[in-house]
């Protein structure tokens, strides 16, 4: 039996080969900001623009052969049908992507472009699920969840491994929180590779579960997901709440406000595309900063895929709303 | 006698403490669409966020003592303001920059952050330039011109060195043109650190002087300046144009919806925030693709600052234009 820290260690290994080594970037100006030194892991530079490459990747390593050449199936609007699709591409796996039909023109021609078979459904919850499950059923595929999987929360640990391996002194690390997939695999890496680093989970206001969940000690559903950070509006899973809950040190939550200034602060000082997701985790590091005075801190920015037709940004709110 | 080669050696050591080494970046589909492998020295993060802060040192680093203490003095509403303002701050020497009235709000804050006393004046070249003579003739301060200045031009000249440190065999480098300090200064390091590799300029069709005077041997005049690439704008040098005219390949020319086009290929590929000018470089790549396949291209991006609240993307153009 492998320890969890051997897990994490052979799960980097094994996907090395088919993912970026990406890079850490830092800004004078936005340590002034916050008072600290920040070290920004640019998962907006991973393949397909965003970390969740690392567990899909490890998901379908760890499939059998047999269940390899029958395929893999997921239900995504977002990073995580890209990141299946060129997965599965690099590995010689089918993937089915189901997604509904009001998805974007753009996110769909991607996760095709990238070689996944698109199934498209009604846009529900349920439609989506009913889908996958056909499939599942008529294809033999291995349903992927995009975050609450086992093999997938040890992947996207790995950005924080590769961050302790370049910075191994953090004190503490902030990443934001959507189905905690990512959030889950930080805590892990941050236990096994960081030195009394804690993890701080960063989400917005509307679409807080995570937060209400950490409070209640039970998995809370999402309220509202009105929130421009598409990439959290989804639901915290019962693979990952255990292991956030288990190890969080806390969970801030931001305004849209927040968010959108936190976005324009990187976009313009650090000339960095990134997507709202990313920009809640400043948000949360700008709002808590008194806690995290002239230490080390390190924060994963997610992603940058974005649509930049359709920006928050104004000719008032620049530049330096804070 | 230092020779030329010498010189720029020397610069860049001398400069190098007060400019980042800004990495090169590569992106596997631009390389498809170009059909070559294409090397982006990205000076988007440099600091102030453009390559100017290389001219700007060195020119303040050449002057006497006196004049170091008397101060450097300049007219620009763009990135050699904020460029001389942080030279002069880091190196302690003052810095009056004279900028016209209507001139973003934003960008005269940039300025005063980094350090520079702003001075405004009306609206006209003839107004900037009346303004900076009285500066001199009051202060004792030193003009430093943004490109037209042999200093500033083997300063600019250091980005394309680092680049052929990196990587020693490109054959064709593509730059920007606009006052020409950069390409001038591009030209000489390519021809003393390159290997045998070709530099290929960039123009807007709205602002190609350097392209006539090419042409026709003398400097010309910009007819137009409405091109979105607003560091082309300006005006060609009498020392800097006889440096392109001796060395450059060619000039390509490109229209300003291949600007828009070229500059969302890199946002929204290699997720990094460019401004038009630097897109203009790859406007002209694309458009001269045949003459380098297969080839090792390299690409200065030159500036990342930009209004983001005043973009040019539209729901429509994206995201796979060409």
């Amino acid at each position: 039996m492998l320890t969890e820290k051997e897990k994490l260690s052979r799960c980097h290994q094994a996907i090395s080969p088919y993912i970026h080594r990406t890079p850490v970037m830092t800004s004078r100006l936005i340590d002034e900001e916050v008072g600290a030194s920040v070290f920004f892991k640019c998962e907006n530079f991973q393949r397909t623009g965003a970390y969740k490459m690392r567990g899909a990747v490890n998901a379908i390593l760890n499939l059998t052969e047999e269940q390899k050449q029958k395929g893999v199936v997921t239900h995504s609007s977002g990073n995580f049908a890209q990141a299946l699709s060129l997965a599965a591409q690099s590995l010689n796996v089918p993937a089915y992507i189901v997604m509904p039909s009001n998805a974007p023109g753009v996110k769909k021609e991607a996760a095709k472009n990238y070689g996944g078979f698109i199934v498209q459904c009604e846009p529900t919850l349920k439609a989506r699920e009913i889908n996958a499950r056909r499939i599942q059923n008529e294809k033999g595929a291995t349903f992927i969840h995009p975050s609450n999987n086992d093999q997938v929360i040890l992947g996207q640990g790995t950005a924080a491994m590769e961050l302790f391996e370049d910075y191994p002194d953090l004190q503490a690390l902030f990443v934001p929180i959507g189905g905690g997939g990512l959030a889950a695999g930080t805590c892990l890496a941050t236990k096994h590779f960081g030195r009394g680093c804690e993890v701080v989970g960063a989400e917005p206001e509307e679409a807080d579960d995570a937060y209400r969940s950490l409070l209640s000690g039970k998995i809370e559903e999402n309220v509202t997901t009105h929130t421009i950070a598409d990439g959290l509006r989804t639901q915290l899973g019962d693979l990952n709440f255990p292991i956030i809950r288990k190890h969080i040190h806390q969970i801030a939550t931001v305004s849209e406000k927040e968010i959108i200034s936190a976005m324009r602060l990187i976009w313009e000082r650090m000339k960095l595309v990134v997507e709202p997701s990313s920009a809640v985790a400043l948000a949360a590091l700008l709002k808590e900063r008194d806690s995290y005075k002239d230490q080390q801190v390190g924060l994963i920015i997610s992603g940058g895929n974005v649509d930049l037709g359709n920006l928050p940004f104004t000719t008032t709110d620049g530049p330096t709303a804070k």
